[in-house]
């Protein structure tokens, strides 16, 4: 270990396990890898033939487990690599019978920015984006419309959303792929290992992270899908990759998978039972609104927004309480970028706060956790509010005859400054609100809908921004400030 | 582990280091780091920004071992995808600068096969490939002319070849190519540790894996570096990858690279020693022949061939006597197919055995391994050689009055077919061999050499194949079997 190793933290109660520590028996079994494992599996040699013959086992473990064929499953460097092949390959394939990537609006980020940068690139090339309703799932209408549509070339349907949860009709959406002969591309990352593995799609991309492995990539290519890389000729993995997988963590991989597997249904009904008393719980607290279908959903994954707070401060001090918890975007980078699944469900995209529940037994303490966090959650976030509400910020809307201007603050402030002006007027019965930053079209629709006030306008102005004609409501007391 | 492992094989002596066994300090933190660095780093709780702070002290360790800034150096899934990465970076870049790519003949296959596919794909695109001596240097005048040539993208020259350990010129290399403001690629995977890291080029590609740590790619893109890749923005490491390394992963790397460069140069004197004992005792085998530079070389790698005999059969022969040597091109996924870097040469390419010797601290038995091996293997390639010459085979080449007949096999049976022919015909004085495996063209001319026989014509045939005009040599005599 490098030498000055940071103090140890105080013991967490884990609940974003979208990485999480390894199963035991994965970690055990990476052990055993590196000893039995090591050997480049190309190789002639005794320990080189082992190496071969115990990936060929991992590979079998695992395929049979998602009902493919071996040479139907590669692996690759994580889950978004497996993705972004899995996309390229088909896009490629396809590219003289189509140039539209037809996608859900909650589509992994990989999926979404490569559509919007190859479309950016070259004309021919589109995106066809395909809305969800307000609980994140694909609108089966306007998905039939578009993977129906002139030259479209791939399809991307999620199994299950990674951040609010929400399990797409994959079925239905497969079927109506295959009667426009379109290829379905299925990201699988956040549900494999958790619920019954994706059947209805051609390429599906997935990652062992979900269920308790190392973060590897597994990709699946059913026979008989169009499928090509653009470039040089890759010699590893069915030609899929550049380099073999390093053995040690595929086996660690496969371990996990078993493992999981074994216990699937039960472990998913007491974390589809353990998550359903934290969405109640939750939609208790004041100003806090849980997303995501509260049925069709993964049993381990919630996501919730509070008002007027920012997430990282919440993060922040439930961790100082021992609680581990995610925010933002499930798939960008920046852990503070406000998520694109929200924005397309409507939701409310500031505070947010992100729960994966990992597996009981990576985390037997997850029960603990999950007990632990509503009165924490609504403590923080009370003194996070008493905090935005005690002063004067100086980042403050200014308020004038005409309402109020938040131009060039960031969310949560163009509400904060909107909910202060209402507490400042409570008899008013209408007030616009300017503001420039891009997730205040989602958040100050979505804090009118959470506090019952009615959004009268919106509207582009000539000089940047937008305003926001408010109304008072009849029901809008108990969610105020 | 699978149920089923094989069971367990003989006691190897390693002398396959290019990926071997952990350096038993980075399992030992591989294992720490299982516990300490699992979380994802980007998060914000506290387990997160332990994960954080140990992932920025790893990359300090090995970027300050490099004597680049921390900044610089980004992690990779794998050295080919580091190189992969490096080289789509400056070529994505510089193209509206120049479309060729020149290269080294004995460049990684990343490197060479990339080169190829994109000219295939765009006439604009070219790839000058610039010729090696016989040791595998590269021909620095002819460098020059390549890196100063009109519309040069990318000049790519590596540190040293992992597979005859010849070290290029390249500080003479990179100066050429900043005097024509062309920027350098070197691929350092197989020198990483085992040398002076390179210092002399704008982009350098490794691997954990050449210092005794996981198969994890290293790249450096130098401050003022003209480097941008193409398609979507990828998140991770400085903009270079889609996806975060795993922590454990680089952690074990780093101490890898701690251990390593403690001890490098004592480590590398007595790597050096023990591979020239070596090549001494192999250059006194009959029909064996050594290659690459003798002192211009890696202190670890080794590579040799056999006249008569299969890689293939040499490799299995000698893991029956529990030694774990390679075959054929080190960097292209067929273990069989004949090397790029051997032809390049003009060096014998079948019957090759490649060592590449583990760290001491990795295999303290390496030295009774190098001891046992001239022995065995000679007793490997006599007895090989026997059965070659202990009946006719069916596909032995037709003889006729105009000469020996191989077209329709492979090497070394165009070679093995002509030996027989002169074993039969002891007092002719010249012969044509007809043959159509491209690894004849290296293959004959190097067999000519070693058994002192002249090569008179080397002529296309109309109807395929190539002919080759053979005289009997005065030295001809102690090769011959």
């Amino acid at each position: 270990m490098p030498e000055s190793t940071p103090p140890s933290s105080p013991t967490s109660l884990l609940l974003d396990a979208a990485q999480g520590p390894l199963h035991p028996a994965a970690r055990e079994t990476l052990l055993a890898g590196l000893d039995a494992g090591w050997a480049d599996p190309r190789r002639l040699y005794a320990p080189a033939r082992r190496s071969r013959a115990l990936l060929d086992q991992a590979r079998e473990i695992i395929a049979h487990g998602l009902g493919v064929r071996p040479n139907e499953l590669s692996f690759h460097a994580s889950g978004a690599d497996a993705l972004q092949t899995g996309l390229t390959g088909l896009l490629h394939a396809r590219r003289r019978r189509g140039r539209t990537l037809a996608a859900s609006a909650v589509e992994h980020s990989v999926v979404l920015t490569h559509g919007r940068a190859r479309a950016a690139q070259d004309p021919a090339d589109a995106l066809a984006v395909v809305p969800v309703d307000e609980f994140g799932r694909v609108d089966l209408t306007e998905w039939d419309a578009a993977v129906a549509g002139d030259g479209v070339a791939v399809a991307a349907l999620q199994h299950a959303n990674g951040e609010v949860g929400t399990v797409q009709p994959l079925e239905e959406g497969y079927a109506r792929a295959q009667q426009s002969g379109v290829p379905l591309l299925c990201d699988a990352q956040a549900s494999l290992g958790r619920i019954a593995a994706p059947s209805a799609a051609d390429v599906i991309a997935g990652s062992a992270a979900s269920f308790g492995g190392p973060p590897i990539g597994l990709l699946v290519v059913r026979e008989g899908t169009r499928f090509a890389l653009p470039g040089r000729p890759l010699e590893a993995e069915h030609g899929r990759s550049a380099a073999d997988p390093w053995v040690p963590l595929v086996l660690a991989a496969a371990e996990a998978w078993r493992q999981v597997e074994a216990v699937r249904e039960e472990e998913a009904a007491a974390a589809f039972a353990l998550i359903e008393r934290l969405r109640d719980a939750l939609s208790d607290i004041d100003g806090l609104a849980v997303a995501g279908h509260p049925t069709e959903r993964l049993p381990h994954v919630l996501t919730a927004s509070a008002l007027y707070v920012d997430g990282e401060t919440v993060v922040h001090e439930l961790s100082r309480h021992g609680i581990a918890v995610a925010s933002g975007s499930a798939c960008t980078a920046s852990t503070l970028e406000p998520s694109h699944v929200l924005a397309a469900m409507g939701a409310l995209s500031h505070g947010n706060i992100r729960i994966t529940l990992p597996l009981e037994a990576v985390s037997p303490d997850r029960e603990q956790a999950c007990a632990a966090l509503p009165e924490v959650l609504e403590e923080v976030v009370t003194r996070a509010r008493s905090q935005v509400w005690g002063g004067q910020s100086e980042s403050a809307g200014r308020a004038g005859g005409a309402g109020v201007d938040s131009r060039g603050t960031l969310c949560p402030q163009p509400v904060i400054d909107i909910a202060r002006w209402w507490r400042a007027n409570p008899d008013a019965t209408e007030v616009t609100l300017l503001a420039d930053d891009e997730a205040a079209r989602v958040d100050v629709p979505a804090w009118c809908r959470m506090t019952g006030r009615p959004l009268r306008e919106v509207r582009e102005l000539a000089d940047g921004g937008t305003a926001y004609v408010i109304g008072s409501g009849a029901e809008a007391t108990s969610q105020r400030p």
